[in-house]
């Protein structure tokens, strides 16, 4: 397995932990030399609160751990790819890396803008995606 | 004066909030039938957050008092254009309109992207514009 792998398994814990809820599941967990520094799942039912995605918490969790706003020399793993919202967090937090799990061609922040994120930060997709998307589909197939 | 520039002068009193505290002068009110339900104003420095702007406050405060996640109904006013991730969120709430004061050529969300609202959502700017931009023109004019 690689850290990549390891760490987007630890994003699809969270993922389960929003699926116990009965939440969209989508988890994130930032990074920071080998070390997890913040973690989120969506809740935006629990909270009643559209603003409540996995990224946005596991944003401002590792920016409460690392005492600093800004999230340089840190990658956020998220299981689906970004929203336009969390996309424009994203791209607030100056991280080194994201990477996500499944394409969103519906919500996806790469339907409606091509560079979201600060100049330096790269983007990578597909990292145990067919597990990422799975949780999704499996979600949305028992709201039907 | 309009209820549009009623309503634009309680979100530049937020703003001047912002100012008192020595972040960016952002201010935002959510109305609901002639009723503000939610008010928010830039505070990133104070709480280390990249995400605490104030539409992003705005909208949570707002989705406290109604008791649900989507603010059909309401109108959004922000003294400066909505940044990308501020107008996901905005998309996300799915409010009936959003008015801003002064265009942001540089992080507003129009330099990124076209449609970030939904569908149904009305969008209009220049209210109290130049207020709006003196306000911003003198806070960075002083951290110069």
């Amino acid at each position: 397995m690689t850290d990549d792998e390891r760490y987007m398994r630890l994003a699809l814990d969270e993922a389960h932990r929003a699926l116990e809820r009965d939440e969209v599941p989508i988890g994130a967990v930032v990074v920071c030399r080998g070390r997890v520094v913040g973690r989120g799942h969506n809740l935006t039912e629990t909270l009643t609160d559209v603003t409540a995605h996995a990224e946005m918490q596991a944003i401002t969790a590792a920016s409460e751990t690392l005492g600093g706003k800004y999230l340089t020399g840190c990658t956020l793993y998220v299981t689906v790819e970004p929203c336009l919202m969390c996309a424009g967090a994203l791209g607030w937090s100056q991280l080194d890396r994201v990477v996500y799990g499944a394409p969103d061609d519906k919500r996806g922040y790469h339907t409606y803008c091509a560079a979201p994120y600060h100049k330096r930060t790269v983007v990578e997709g597909g990292v145990l995606a067919a597990e990422c998307a799975a949780l999704m589909k499996e979600f949305f197939k028992n709201k039907r």
